[in-house]
């Protein structure tokens, strides 16, 4: 039986992570996987599709050449080659996670990690130990009873991105970031689409104003918004889905090629051996605490199957924070408080920290600013004048307590939130941070400024 | 004779943001300008050439369509329109700072303002007087007398942005910014374009590992780069230009139909009045202390014509910090060594601090990182690989001296280090405010966890 310091089962953006600052602490590693390294993200998720939007934004500029004084003729899209295009992406980094592993001299055993009690991982028969286990088993599409997912007719994000062909038309069930990346992506190939959203509001986790401006800019895009909608049935017995939507006005048939349900995850819990060790899990969700510890010593759990933003950049934080608690390294606890959230439609949209909302039911008094890019000289210049910065304070203390980005390249403009919220900075600090002109990140600056009243473009 | 509280002659970002803030904080305020409202940055400088190399961004993907799985025949450039587009982006922008004179109540004098001794200006024979006067007249494109322009064949910025049909061949002569922003946009247009730079690196105030970058992608984009390299004539005579430049190994005579001098800037000090009033002026530069003021009470001088960083966002944050202080806020000096310059060529660079070079040689030992997007997951989905994110920290105190970006949409990423040094944050704080993934702005991340020996993708 081989013996490590740290076994990880699962090798996504949780797992392949812990493993590589594993490696870098001292500590004898294996990773368990039994598809391709990287896991969801890296094969069916963030990347592959960050490739698909990529085409569609180049598409979008070709139909739109004349805006910049140019010319083209019989601008099309291969579907075929722009599917074949973001897999040969994805193949790439998964290629570069096996080069990591090597690098880092972790072992990559290949095959199904079931968790056995004693510190013991069987894979496929074989049995491994270790002082420290890490699960790191992600998660998948969501299937709803009414959803019911059949690979065909009614998708997941999986089919969604490996299509043959490009459909005709496409119901999106969902519309967080999933859900609305793929709407932007295929309603830019040329499919006729239509999102069903339960909640009032598209990407409903959102700050309310930005998701007002989202839905604005998809419905000039030409996707048909239907919120506060819910889809009650599926018929696929025909050559089309007929669905049947339950909207606040009655019910209604759509009809489509191809539904795809943007429903939501489900974490990968099963048979992976949680009960026979005993490890607890509640509602979907591993429990664990701040150092991402089990209720059974030396199992510990990272990412989609614990609590918290099931997002890749959590899961490697995740994975880091839990090994070097491993380590003895003097660890902070993650602020949860402070992640990010991005998504790459276009417009983009990125935020961090409290919407309007949940800052108002925190009962802080606010200062709120917002700048349109419609003032920006950058966003004029390149034609991005959609979208918006809004930022939140506390009026008493000056925190700042959120940012919400709408627009052209917002999604690489978060990280100085991010950071100037864990530093604790004030409004004033980011204000009289001179930031470079011409930017969209003045934006930022100006959003500020106007909370303070002291905003120079509007 | 009419009296305001301040006056401000000239009217770009220096100018224009000084009276606002000025009007902001209850004074009377006039604006003088002889021209466009906006100064150079609006209607001849950063804002048009945006809107140029905005329209090269979108030839280039009409010409690599292919890569992205796109289709799409004749794809060709109207130079025209292409102009044509860009200077309606200035008039643009020039209304909207028409709009804020007036929505911010500031009397806009058109004509050539001459400063008179006891706080007076006169403005084509009328005067107007003012308790404070802020001078922010800027620059405009030095001539050397090797260089001498004569606006058709061997041109400033002002004409290469506005010529009526796109030349067959360019020399470029300096490659700063606006050199190799010209540069670039004329290249991807399809004019055969030679940079002549002085010194032995492309944008040499830049770290010399961007530097080499950066002349990388420029060869392989087919512009030819002769560098340690000086244009010692020229011949206008002919049809062409014939230029005798000085190389390393001898003397060599191009040929081109233009040649651009973009070999930097003089300042706007002539025949405006200082010798009448007696404020002193050293090399090109009036001389001011930290709050602006010049030798002479109640004059105050801003922006391109003061020493520092000639940069838009540099004059208009003198600007502010100028009539601050005169309103009696409690303000802090600027620091000008957290000043980030940006230039907008493929790829763009941002950078803020000291370089490598300029760190070493003020004594520091030094933690440096580096992470090339080539390993960045966003990158590969989108195509933009080249470049990199270099960081240089103190290793003894942990400041983070220098922070150096080339690659695509760095420009909108550096803002983050900007904020970061502003409020002194450790590499530490950096490494552990989470980036959102896929994006550009993990390599900021990913650089820092470099320098202290933690990056994981490496």
């Amino acid at each position: 039986m081989s013996k490590y310091d740290i076994i990880v089962l699962g090798s996504g953006p949780g797992g392949y992570v812990t493993a590589i600052r594993a490696s870098q602490l001292g500590f004898k590693t294996a990773i368990i996987e039994k598809e391709s390294l990287g896991g969801v993200c890296l094969n069916w998720g963030c990347i592959p599709t960050k490739a698909l939007l990529k085409s569609a934004q180049v598409f979008e500029y070709l139909k739109h050449a004349e805006d910049y004084g140019l010319t083209v003729k019989d601008a099309g899209s291969d579907f075929g080659k722009v599917i074949e295009r973001s897999r040969g992406v994805a193949d790439g980094m998964s290629k570069g996670v096996q080069f990591l592993m090597k690098k880092n001299k972790i072992d990559v055993i290949n095959g199904f990690g079931k968790l056995k009690p004693g510190k013991k991982v069987d894979v496929d028969g074989k049995e491994y130990s270790a002082d420290h286990i890490v699960i790191a088993t992600g998660a998948r599409s969501r299937e709803l009873p009414n959803l019911k997912q059949d690979g065909k007719k009614v998708i997941g994000y999986r089919e969604a991105m490996s299509l043959k062909s490009m459909p005709k038309s496409m119901i999106v069930v969902g519309s967080g970031a999933i859900g609305v990346e793929f709407a932007h992506f295929y309603n830019s190939m040329g499919t006729e689409v239509t999102i069903v959203e339960f909640l009032p509001n598209l990407v409903p986790l959102e700050d309310e104003e930005v998701s007002k401006q989202f839905e604005r800019s998809f419905k000039k895009a030409g996707i048909k918004v239907m919120t506060n909608s819910s889809v009650e049935k599926l018929d696929t017995s025909g050559k089309t889905v007929k669905a049947t939507v339950k909207t606040q006005k009655g019910e209604e048939t759509l009809e489509a090629e191809i539904v795809l349900s943007a429903v939501g995850i489900s974490s990968n819990l099963e048979n992976i051996g949680l009960e026979d060790v005993g490890i607890v899990v509640d509602r979907d969700k591993i429990m664990v605490n701040d150092w991402y510890q089990t209720n059974i010593p030396g199992y510990y759990a990272i990412g989609d199957v614990v609590p918290g933003p099931a997002l890749a950049h959590v899961a490697s934080a995740e994975g880091i924070t839990c090994v070097e608690k491993i380590a003895g390294m003097h660890v902070e606890a993650i602020d949860y408080g402070n992640i990010p959230g991005c998504t790459y439609a276009t417009p983009e949209i990125a935020s961090v920290g409290m919407t309007e909302k949940q800052a108002k039911e925190a009962g802080y008094e606010l200062k709120i600013g917002k700048f349109p890019f419609s003032a920006s000289g950058k966003a004029s210049a390149a034609g991005t004048k959609d979208g918006f910065v809004k930022v939140i304070f506390d009026a008493k203390y000056g925190e700042w307590l959120g940012c919400h980005m709408i627009g052209a390249g917002v999604t690489d403009m978060i990280a100085e939130a991010v950071l100037g919220r864990k530093l604790e900075t004030t409004g004033h600090e980011v204000l009289k941070a001179i930031h470079p002109h011409p930017t969209m990140s003045e934006a930022v600056m100006e959003a500020v400024a106007d909370a303070y009243g002291e905003v120079i473009h509007l």
